[in-house]
């Protein structure tokens, strides 16, 4: 696996490799890698000729109050666990490669981040389609590939990539879930123990939020929501950050629950913020 | 000349062009075209195996008082101006192809439109970059052809290029005037005789200033405004909007002049906006 730190290297490699019409699968990354991450990775894999992982904790996608310092890094686990996906190239610049000064542009997709996680993380969506077109350029990739758990994030940037007709296809992959259903996140190492035990029930609650729409037992999401953040409050130490329907496509809030519905929540517990969604098809 | 009206087609003769090695050099333009967008063409079929014209009156770009609709429209002297030019293929999209409903994505630099144009025209930059950023994508082309009339606008692009990292080369061309000194623009055209003989006051104010400069005459950028503006005001029924010397790299304002500088001006005459500028080296 190469490892690339400079951006005119990673250009001219991915440049290279289209010139040879080979297609090429991006997974853009902030590292410290979990099951989520190597689903992606092998689909890319399964997909493309040659396989693109980014490590870049991206400033940008952070508030001045939130955890870009104490970020899990994780540099050795991930150099392991990329060169056993065979991964061709890791895209791994440092901050003053990507933000040199006097940088000043901004890519937004603002209707879309005035809801669910937006109005908690002012300017993160922002600092992640600005970033995300930015390692499009550099990379060039035929494919790339997102969680769904960034529900979001996978819409902003797929709106990003259809407005401005980005030569580039997004792959939707699903959700990868520990043994007890709580979904994999980086931010999870931040877990004690017993937090980490109680965490499932944020999973418990989108799931019962599920079952309560499709067995038609609740319509209205004010309803479903105030159902859901009683689960959520048994949690010790619980903040919760919002619980919300909207629609999948636009994410427009649903104050009477249409299906397709995608049921998405962001807790604290403690200092830790995790997010979840599920869809009812 | 081919003319192409959809993005799918555009964009697959634009890839087909690059895969074969062809180098593709673009003109963006809004149509009504004069010597000065001839001037661009010209360069560009000098360095490029392939020239791509856009014609594209973009909405997003105007102000909802501003000129959008009496935009000056000239398809068929354009059509022969760029059959004439040798270009290889027209780019004439409709708004509703470029902005399908749902369209919601912004590219913006906000540093550099606090100033000149910038407050008078309020989202005309984002507009800019936000259509350059996705006719890029479209045309990827290897060379895109800029004026220099429109300074500030040229930056913006170039501080876009270069912190997406976009890979493409932007070429700056110098400012095409008419004999006496007026610089081309689309918007001469709504001029009538005798504010046409009186615009080019625009110039000879512009260029008594780098004069004055040159000389050591004047270092102050607030005493030549005032000095300049005592030109402009000769002109009958006009109304100056700004007169500014900055710093051409960063668009900064310059209190006490350094070299180089730009000295950019924007006035109405009657209807008609005029923007020029001169470079003090």
């Amino acid at each position: 696996m190469k490892t690339i730190r400079s951006i005119a290297e990673m250009q001219s490699y991915a440049i290279r490799q289209q010139m040879q019409g080979q297609s090429v699968g991006f997974v853009p990354t902030m590292g410290a890698l979990h099951d989520g991450h190597r689903s992606l990775i092998l689909r890319a894999r399964d997909e493309n000729d040659i396989v693109i992982v980014s490590i870049f904790v991206n400033p940008l996608q952070f508030g001045p109050q939130e955890d870009y310092k104490r970020y899990p890094r994780r540099l050795d686990h991930d150099l392991k666990a990329l060169a056993a996906s065979h991964v061709d190239a890791l895209f791994m610049p440092s901050a003053q490669e990507m933000y040199p000064e006097g940088f000043a542009t901004v890519v937004d997709v603002p209707a879309l981040t005035k809801v669910l996680c937006g109005p908690f993380r002012p300017g993160h969506f922002m600092g992640v389609a600005t970033v995300v077109a930015k390692l499009f350029e550099i990379v060039q990739p035929t494919r790339a590939y997102f969680g769904e758990k960034d529900f979001q994030q996978m819409r902003v940037i797929g709106r990003m990539i259809e407005d401005l007709r980005m030569p580039v296809r997004l792959v939707a992959c699903p959700t990868v879930r520990e043994r007890d259903g709580l979904a994999c996140s980086s931010r999870n190492r931040f877990l004690s123990r017993r937090d980490r035990d109680e965490a499932v029930k944020l999973y418990q609650a989108l799931f019962l939020g599920r079952e309560l729409v499709e067995q038609k037992i609740m319509s209205r999401s004010d309803r479903l929501a105030k159902r859901l953040t009683q689960v959520l409050k048994t949690i010790p130490r619980v903040r919760v950050d919002y619980i919300s329907v909207v629609d999948p496509v636009t994410l427009e809030p649903m104050a009477r629950i249409r299906r397709p519905a995608l049921i998405a929540a962001a807790i604290w517990i403690g200092k830790t913020r995790l997010i979840d969604n599920v869809i009812v098809p």
